[in-house]
């Protein structure tokens, strides 16, 4: 089978022959329609990752057929959770390495990791769901307690993470504000039913938020850096800040008088649960939701695609099309 | 009737006769017996906090008498919290500047401020309770959500938040570890029931605490600053981290990896609801908790006893005696 690998860092993924996997006990064979890629990917490529292992095949995003269930399935890509819902265990780790990912025509996962796709889904949208579904799902609902009258904040729209953000959060019947250094990017939320948007470049548009929409009750945020102590200006007492990724680095300077004076809750987030994994699958159904695919490359093109994600031009996720049978 | 008057900010109070208070509609005059001094009495007299008003009196806890209820009450020093559990109303403001405060012989309080003295405490203990045990409760049940089996840490032992948490904590059957600069005062805490206790001046205290306690569930912290990373990485998977104050100011760096890939709650907390209050006052009598009294000066002696809140020599709170009729 074909498999696009990663034979060392920083180097360019080449697509190979390889053997096809064996199926252990209480594990199936997943015959890849698509797959999609996360910005963990790229971390990995550039070397940037704890515990890289190569040759490796990435991906954590994958739909296909299988031998089992609904014949048609995606994966959950996150393993080895454990038994607390408030916190994955020391074994808990994301397919596409250590693991071989999704990059690959098949690829052999445990039972209990697949899911039907979604009837309402191409095998590319389902293919775009489950690891940025996932996250946005717990950093909304579990840690970030949304709730239908509230308003919430979702920065830097664009990101796969934040595109399904501002789905579910509207599903479930919230406000949603969005950020972006882009303006195209933000015109591309409010069309998707965001009720307003703002550059987050321009000085002064965290009051320019409250002006408009008053204190804010959560906050949903990837990239941290130097823009998060607006996020805590921004916030309302009593509300919420989930972060389930620092993109832009390091939060300097904490105003701790600021959290404690407001009582609000900084709260981490990273992917999710199986139950929380079920949940968001049940809410993505009942509500039809669409995942945005910004674009669909061969498998063969993995390197483009991987560049596109280094840039960050995309709007939704970027998806890999490994097999049209 | 005599009162300690902070005429100006950085002048000494002055002890002057002043028109007694005047009871309005549901509001009580309280002949005081005992106040407590809080650091916030020194920070008005300092001119750093907002908002100040002279002249003044200053004082947030007292206990005495009143032609109301049971006769002997303690104050709820709290005002206004409003109807959200979770946060206070912008009207809320504690006793003792703009309103005038404990550090005089008598005061009008609004009615439901009133509660009863607890029956185990003398009146200078019970004026050593109010503020700090209800900043203390509030942070370690609501928004620490401590549990039984847990193990906490409370960071700067001697402060007066700091000891009655240490109590509230023992009686809810956690697990309590102490840090100071001072191994005095981790000698004391221990010999009030904490297991153990760290210098947090010496190098790498943290993985020491996590070498012998493992991961921690809640740490309740009233300093922040550059110690406050040192908290980040004590915290177990899921854990949290609650702030009541920031008296080393603004934590420098706050690496949100850690924080979203961990999980962890950052939650800010400050003084507590009146649920709070009646909470804690139930906690108190149930448990017989004697809160730790570190100096008792007579009200004549305000100056005294403001200095020593400034060198933070004290372990406990530092109480005047307003009368002993």
């Amino acid at each position: 089978m074909k498999a696009l690998v990663l034979n060392e860092v920083r180097q360019l993924l080449v697509l190979q022959e390889r053997p096809s996997p064996k199926a252990g006990k209480r594990q199936v064979i997943v015959k890849l329609k698509a797959a999609a890629l996360n910005r963990r990917d790229y971390w990995i490529t550039q070397g940037l990752y704890p515990g890289i292992r190569c040759p490796v095949v990435l991906g954590s995003d994958g739909a296909g057929t299988a031998d089992f269930r609904e014949k048609e399935v995606i994966i959950n890509p996150g393993y080895n959770w454990g038994h607390r819902q408030e916190v994955q265990s020391g074994d808990f780790k994301i397919l596409g390495m250590p693991d071989d990912g999704t990059f690959a025509e098949e690829i052999v996962v445990p039972q209990e990791q697949l899911f039907a796709r979604p009837k309402h889904l191409s095998f590319e949208q389902a293919a775009a769901l489950p690891l940025a579904g996932l996250t946005a799902y717990r950093a909304l609902f579990k840690q970030g307690r949304l709730q239908s009258s509230q308003t919430v904040v979702i920065t830097g729209i664009g990101g796969g993470v934040a595109c399904i953000a501002i789905q579910l959060a509207i599903a479930a019947g919230a406000t949603v504000i969005v950020t972006s250094s882009s303006q195209a990017k933000i015109n591309k939320a409010m069309a998707m039913g965001a009720t307003a948007g703002f550059l987050y470049t321009a000085e002064g548009y965290a009051s320019q938020v409250n002006a408009e929409f008053g204190p804010i009750h959560l906050i949903v945020d990837g990239a941290g850096g130097d823009g998060y102590s607006q996020l805590i200006d921004m916030a309302c007492p009593g509300g919420t800040i989930v972060n389930y990724g620092a993109t832009a680095g390091i939060a300097e300077k904490l105003e701790l008088r600021k959290v404690f004076f407001r009582q609000l809750h900084l709260v981490g987030s990273t992917m999710g649960s199986p139950a929380d994994f079920s949940a968001m699958l049940d809410m993505v159904g009942k509500h039809e939701i669409q995942p945005v695919v910004d674009e669909v490359f061969a498998l063969s093109d993995g390197n483009k695609a991987l560049e596109k994600m280094k840039v960050s031009s995309q709007f939704g996720k970027i998806v890999l099309r490994v097999s049209d049978r």
